[in-house]
């Protein structure tokens, strides 16, 4: 069996984590050839924590062209995804990007562009699509189970930061570096997981963030986001890093049920028939359609980078179908940047979004930011047991 | 010892069963010596249904004015709440009012006036004020144990309507009859007793709610708000009648912890510090301020009305404080006000909304209506097991 042959650019919290996972020999048919970094101190921890014969560049032109890689892992801060990634594509590079695909949707979409030209394998690191209890609820969802969808809810509130975190680097939770705060950040997982599993994505978005409201920061840390479906349905995203113990709860009403994703379990509210229809022939005033309460046995497994790292490899190797195409990147970017637009206006933004406008907003907050960070540390963080 | 002598004007779905309660003795220290009301059908249920020796009447002056009772029970539909109350306070009578206190601010406020000149006992039938759950929450609240709040959800949608309520009576879920909706009848208790436990009121509310989006009425029967509180702490807060099997969870976050009150349970999730001083002095990147997870133990009781009907008599012949303060009936409405002028602008509304504004608002939905219910049973429904 021949190896993958895989390269790792950038070698922050999460670089780190993927450069140990391929160092380890923890994805079958992958081996780790090259790293790209130009931060000294990051290539001496390389050297101190890592066992296999690997090159080093400091430079990405050369990485590309010289490292004779066939796949390369994107771990670089936000902005420069869409570039890299089209740089690779060029070289004929398969590509895993680290979420997001981009801060603006305007460059993503050049890059979903470069990867379809390219023929080349993409992947995102969507790392909750490998969540058994979110494949188990897009199941429910798209066998129709729960019926036609009327309401979704995520109260997503979990991912508390303190401020040594924002300050562990410069580029973090600024306009310029990071291009958003929790929205962008934090919150990508579950709004792709919340367009994935229901299959919807919002029509429209009514979006209130809070700027810099539990942190010395200048993008927001607490948002309340409204939506509503092309089919009528309405539904509410909290996402907040200033809540301890936060809530992780997502709770979905269909026609026929509602299904709550809760500490890890799945349950799902089944009723015997079409509430619909209970409404249309019912007559007794206050009854309501019967139902029973189903638990639903699946284990809940959080931070599987590996099984994304892996389903790429493998997708590369054998043609296995990809859970997390890079091109769907754009999805929850898309809602992320509606946000943020609807959060500056202070207006009803319809979906999708355009690009251009969303690129010039975005200058301007870069143009008028006068923020200066503090206490930068330049720590590299442990992401063990975060998702 | 002296009984009151009290009279219930309204025999609906809520007077029915507060006449009831009243005749079969279960409030101490009162009884029921007169009933009115122009339905004769309800007239003859009264005379089937009850024991005591009571005086029937069909005009509300005559009730007021020769049935010598010393408190009323109002029970009519929400629009005459104010009215009847002026009259009775105006002959010296204590007043009890179903909620909600009125439709509109404006008349609201000329009742309270009326009450405080007249210094008779008023009460409002907040019955959810009764609930030990509640009262529990709201002392965790006050005592200062969750420290300042930084956000609220409630999610109250287990108040699910089949289109058969809404045609047992022509005046239900009309902008004329009745004013309103879900906000302004089924969810008032949660409006009143979200103020009421965390001891704010919104500042500015933002809502969207749909009009007969699960049901054929004029008014709406789903709804969500946006609420910003003056501390900086926001909040949502959910309803609807279309959804089964609803929710009811209610989550308060603070400094020092969150509170989750859901089944008819009350979960204190206690930080062993304030967040805001673990944010200024935390060093480590990911971590979070230490918790334990408490299970207050607490009965929940829903649907005591019997208590605040006893509250209020005992208020009378004992001086009792009361539970619900008849004047504190505003408050719930002037967040539902809110709620629909956010809801018909599309815009965010500053409260305490305009009371003459809001009336004259009202009064172009009413003349603008066209709407004509199809099928109206004139039923009188039991609302035991209902809150």
């Amino acid at each position: 069996m021949s190896f993958i042959k895989v390269g790792v650019i950038g070698v922050g919290n999460m670089g780190s984590s993927h450069i140990q996972l391929l160092d380890k020999g923890q994805i079958e048919g992958a081996t780790l050839t090259a790293i790209c970094s130009r931060n000294e101190s990051r290539i001496e921890w390389i050297k101190n924590h890592t066992e296999g014969d690997m090159q080093i560049f400091r430079d990405e032109e050369t990485f590309f062209s010289e490292s004779g890689i066939d796949a390369v892992l994107i771990a670089t801060p936000h902005y420069s995804h869409p570039e890299l990634a089209k740089k690779a594509f060029a070289k004929g590079i398969h590509v895993l990007i680290e979420k997001p695909a981009g801060v603006f949707t305007k460059s993503v979409l050049e890059m979903n562009e470069a990867a379809k030209a390219s023929g080349k394998v993409f992947s995102i690191m969507y790392n909750q699509r490998a969540n058994p209890l979110y494949q188990k609820l897009r199941d429910l969802i798209h066998s129709g189970e729960l019926g036609e969808m009327k309401r979704t809810n995520w109260i997503v509130t979990d991912t508390y930061r303190s401020q040594s975190y924002y300050d562990s680097s410069k580029w973090r939770a600024t306009w310029k570096g990071e291009g958003g705060g929790v929205i962008l950040n934090q919150a990508l997982h579950q709004l792709d997981i919340w367009q994935w599993t229901t299959g919807y994505m919002p029509k429209r978005i009514h979006a209130m963030s809070s700027v810099g409201k539990y942190h010395d920061i200048e993008v927001e840390d607490d948002a309340t986001v409204y939506v509503e479906y092309e089919n009528g349905a309405t539904g509410v995203f909290i996402a907040s890093t200033g809540e301890v113990p936060g809530t992780n709860r997502f709770e979905i009403i269909g026609d026929r049920g509602k299904i709550v994703v809760e500490n890890e379990e799945l349950t799902f509210y089944q009723l015997t028939q079409s509430e619909r229809e209970f409404n249309k022939t019912y007559k007794g005033g206050f009854g309501k359609p019967e139902w029973r309460k189903i638990d639903i046995l699946v284990k809940s497994e959080n931070a599987n980078h590996a099984s994304i790292i892996q389903n790429w490899i493998d997708s590369i190797s054998k043609g296995s179908p990809l859970l997390a195409p890079g091109e769907d990147g754009i999805k929850a970017l898309e809602i992320s940047n509606a946000i943020y637009l609807s959060s500056w206006s202070n207006e009803m933004v319809e979906l999708p979004v355009d690009p251009d406008h969303y690129y010039e907003k975005l200058q301007e907050k870069i143009s008028a930011s006068t923020f200066e960070k503090k206490n930068v540390t330049n720590t590299t963080l442990d992401v063990k047991g975060t998702h």
